[in-house]
């Protein structure tokens, strides 16, 4: 069975490229070193390969069910979770005070990647623990924290984020759960939620909601949200669990993938009494919630990015083991079939799909060692810069990688032709379980406008000149090394293109308006994407290259050289794409924008 | 509950465009006229929507299963195909004397159309039986005829396509199941066959499969192979169903999408007594396959045109009437929500939709035009010309459409956000179903290597220059229309760059050879049907310009405005990726061809 993880991948990203033992210098990661990063990795991988993996299209084909107002599912879903929480994930980022191990994030993440690659829905509860305790964890009262935030990081609760409605999935500011003020400083919640992954089952004690509501009377739109916590069973003073909540299970979702995370349809209050509790301060909730969402929006495309992974590893294993035809000029039939790998076509799949795979956790891993700098690095100009690349590249990595993670699955299915289109083999389960990630935690539409409307304008354009700065300072040092002088002209060329269309757009905009101005948004997105892809390969062709010049061993040097090469095949038959792009984008087009509804 | 096809749609482009009636000018067509064409596309419309369409959720959920070594399937299905009989589908194109209306094929595929759009995998059934029945009629002795091809017609009967084996997918020039003649003419069958499509079920008294085999001696490669009549059951001298005839169902396939149709493995000859009639002549039998090859594989284009013509009218009636979030730049939360179709984004997903649905099909329509008048038309040079045209179309029709018609499932999926996601809509199972048509029938690589390698080619490439000069006439045509000059100047741009790559690629081949000449098939194929999807698009914007003219109605005049503003979106948003293809191609890149398999 193929690896979920190429080893020798995430160790050349995580320390040839990022080095992240560097991070050890920082006070709260000084007990590290590399042996103790790699041995987290190593139980990661053990945990997700031996509890996580196996049951992955078993819980596929037992979708979890109502049996008596109760959520069943798969029986190997629990002991996962036990054993991810036992082998200290929950907590792993945290404070040794709290259990954890002060792990960077961008460990955390890479362990994390690992149960992604493995079983995508199983993973979800444990991540969306995680999430909702570190936001009990910023902005929690200290009380909340050792009543809630406390049993979630030892894995006996499970955690939510309760967002949606159902007659306004995207539409925040359109939440009508009402929250009444007791005089006890408690809240009494009444109202309907929808699409609540985790939002009901029995695999832990309690299930802590983190319901987006507004008080009564607060102001209408964003502004007027609050955060509660809203615990499935209410907690005595002792913590112990107490009585039923009141909030109901009100219907499952049947998913096309993603089948074995249960995804409900949540009452809060259909008796007048379910219980909330306050987090921070009045009003701020939708902030709350945003602080925590670059992190989410990372995982989204992270998670996107190891399904492609897992394809493209189980693709490659398939096109190297399996004959099937001869080349084209090969006249003798009698001639042995050649294995599907020697196929020019199936290596143009596989080359897109480890673009896609090695490059997204790539970005990924960048993205998360930015999260350890903004929070970690003594410096405040590294501390907001990091921030702000964050801001910038969180809408990219949600969104361009989810669309070509997709794209890498369908390439996977390709390749192994029938049988991929079956459920003998996991490659139609990576696609059906990556098809959500397009759509969840803000769908690729919207991260678009928040791309093109938001983040590069916001600080006079600040975000975009840094990642540009970044860019052009790889551009240099790889135009130094022969072999990516070529894919070092051309980014620099894609760059420019990219710069100038959100300057001719963005200059346009006081004349045509936000509503014209964002019409082809995603187009922008896309073109943004490629060159932080190319960008991300380049950074790891120049390492490489470097690398090469040690003389390695055979192996290493033939998997060096296969990044160099994917490098290239980023630069020659994916980046080009940003010329015609570019083009409709500079031109203002507005094809998109004036097309009437009428007329479909 | 939305349309299958949109009846505005079909009209203009089986009557304003294509003109069927004038194939009425043909003797075989005579009894015809527009009224009869109509009538039987309003019977095809009831027929599917109401035994097809109401089940097709249904048997994706409970797919064909075994049960005491027979396939058990959902109950609509058998009504559904008698029903399809019995409104004389499947012998509506053959000869009056055979039970049938001698109706042309374009109006057959477009009967067909609806079908596909309600419920493919039920229509699956009876479209193998025609394929089948029509293979027997090309080549099949007039026993052979009567014997096995009429009860199929009638509906008696249903036939199968029995061409890959486990060991060899595509590689048909593998295949090992032999026939060992018999002194009394007849022969005994042995060996493995996979991915049968209805290769066993009770749904007809007899299946009647077409099997390629090798006679025993014959040589190796596709050469060797014949074609070979198998029945489930023998038949009587009096055409009665008799004995078993040693066809095994081996197993079931169980499949991401297209769960309907049942896919099974078939063992041939395990007690030593399958008895096969030749259909032909010996080793003749791939010819035969490939005589109904343009057929099979127009049927799979528009089959994935029509799954992207059912996401299109699903996601168009949900984004007409879901409310969700405001305009950029609306600041004030309390005005009322838009409908989705009011966000530029989602009319992006809808136009990308629309280009493909109604494009494939009008693409499809054309081409089974070409093979009406490639088979009726009195002038010799009419009918050479419509079949060379056919031999270079159906390549892309087959790839390019099932690659879009893909994308285009995507986005209505998209459209929908999380609902899209679930089984609570028919857009997911869409996508789920149309997966499969890149694969069957010659993978889109196979299909781009045929393109690149033999069509553009072939008869010094006759095919290749008459398309362009069919296309060079349309420009010519619209060039004249001065809301449509832009576009025809752009395709006539990218039509000079297609040219440029497939002549630079061929006067290259003899030095680099085929392997390398045809390692970026796939990229001449995507830029192919880039050209060929504009020019079916600016056809008709000329006559849709050409209607408006004489003031029609306020909705014929909205449908007609949307056809030539989706004409552009064609030229301006998707036809530009042509230029980056081209440079890639002209440059003769040997990125893929050059990454080594180590290299992964």
């Amino acid at each position: 069975m193929a690896d979920l993880i190429n080893p020798r991948d995430l160790d050349f990203l995580l320390h040839d490229w990022l080095k992240v033992e560097e991070l050890t210098a920082y006070p709260r990661f000084a007990d590290h070193d590399r042996a103790t990063f790699d041995a987290v990795l190593e139980t990661a991988r053990q945990v997700a390969e031996d509890k996580f993996r196996p049951h992955n299209r078993a819980a596929d084909l037992a979708e979890p069910r109502l049996v008596d107002g109760k959520v069943e599912m798969h029986g190997d879903v629990g002991p996962a979770i036990q054993a991810f929480a036992e082998a200290g994930f929950g907590a792993a980022h945290h404070d040794v005070a709290l259990g954890g191990m002060q792990l960077p994030w961008t460990v955390q993440q890479a362990a994390f990647a690992y149960f992604q690659a493995a079983n995508i829905s199983t993973a979800a509860y444990p991540f969306l623990s995680v999430a909702a305790a570190n936001l009990i964890h910023a902005h929690g009262s200290d009380e909340q924290k050792s009543r809630y935030m406390a049993p979630m990081i030892e894995g006996r609760f499970q955690g939510t984020m309760v967002l949606s409605e159902p007659h306004a999935g995207s539409s925040l500011s359109d939440v009508r759960t009402t929250a009444r003020a007791m005089p006890d400083g408690s809240f009494r919640l009444t109202g309907s939620k929808m699409w609540i992954s985790g939002g009901s089952h029995e695999l832990s004690e309690n299930i802590i909601h983190l319901v987006l509501a507004r008080i009564e009377g607060a102001p209408a739109g964003v502004r007027g949200l609050s955060l509660f916590i809203v615990p499935r069973y209410r907690l005595g003073a002792d913590g112990a669990i107490g009585a039923d909540n009141d909030v109901t299970l009100a219907g499952l979702n049947h998913k096309m993938g993603y089948r074995g995370t249960v995804n409900t349809a949540l009452s809060f209050g259909d008796a007048g009494d379910c219980r909330g509790e306050l987090i921070g301060e009045a009003n701020k909730g939708l902030g709350y919630m945003f602080h925590m969402m670059n992190e989410a929006r990372i995982g989204v495309g992270v998670g996107s990015a190891m399904l492609a992974y897992a394809g493209y590893q189980h693709s490659l294993e398939y096109a190297r083991e399996r004959p099937q035809g001869r080349h084209p000029g090969e006249k003798d039939p009698t001639a042995p079939q050649i294995m599907l790998i020697e196929h020019a076509d199936i290596r143009r799949l596989l080359l897109k799909q480890k673009i896609v795979a090695e490059g997204g956790l790539a970005l990924g891993l960048m993205a998360a060692k930015l999260v350890d700098q903004q929070r970690q690095d003594p410096d405040e100009t590294v501390r907001d810069e990091s921030g702000l690349l964050l801001d910038i590249l969180t809408p990219i990595i949600k969104s361009w990688v989810s669309d070509h993670g997709l794209a890498a699955n369908e390439a996977a299915i390709q390749i192994l032709g029938g049988a991929g289109f079956t459920r003998d083999h996991p490659v139609e389960q990576f696609y059906r379980d990556n098809r959500l990630n397009p759509i969840h935690e803000g769908t690729n539409g919207i991260q678009a406008i928040d791309l093109l409307g938001r983040k590069v304008v916001m600080r006079d354009g600040a975000a975009l000149a840094l990642l540009e700065r970044r860019i052009w300072s790889t551009i240099a040092r790889a135009g130094g090394v022969p072999s990516l002088t070529e894919d070092a002209v051309a980014l620099g060329a894609a760059l420019e293109r990219l710069l100038s269309a959100s300057s001719k757009i963005h200059g346009a905009m006081e004349q045509i308006g936000p509503k014209r101005g964002l019409a082809n948004a995603s187009a922008f997105m896309e073109m943004a994407g490629l060159v932080t892809m190319a960008w991300v390969w380049l950074e790891q062709a120049v390492v490489a290259v470097d690398r090469l010049e040690a003389r390695p061993d055979d192996e290493t040097r033939r998997f060096l050289e296969g990044k160099i090469h994917a490098c290239h095949a980023m630069h020659r038959l994916e980046l080009p794409a940003v010329k015609p792009l570019s083009e409709m984008l500079e031109s203002l087009d507005d094809t998109v924008h004036d097309m009437r509804a009428e007329w479909f």
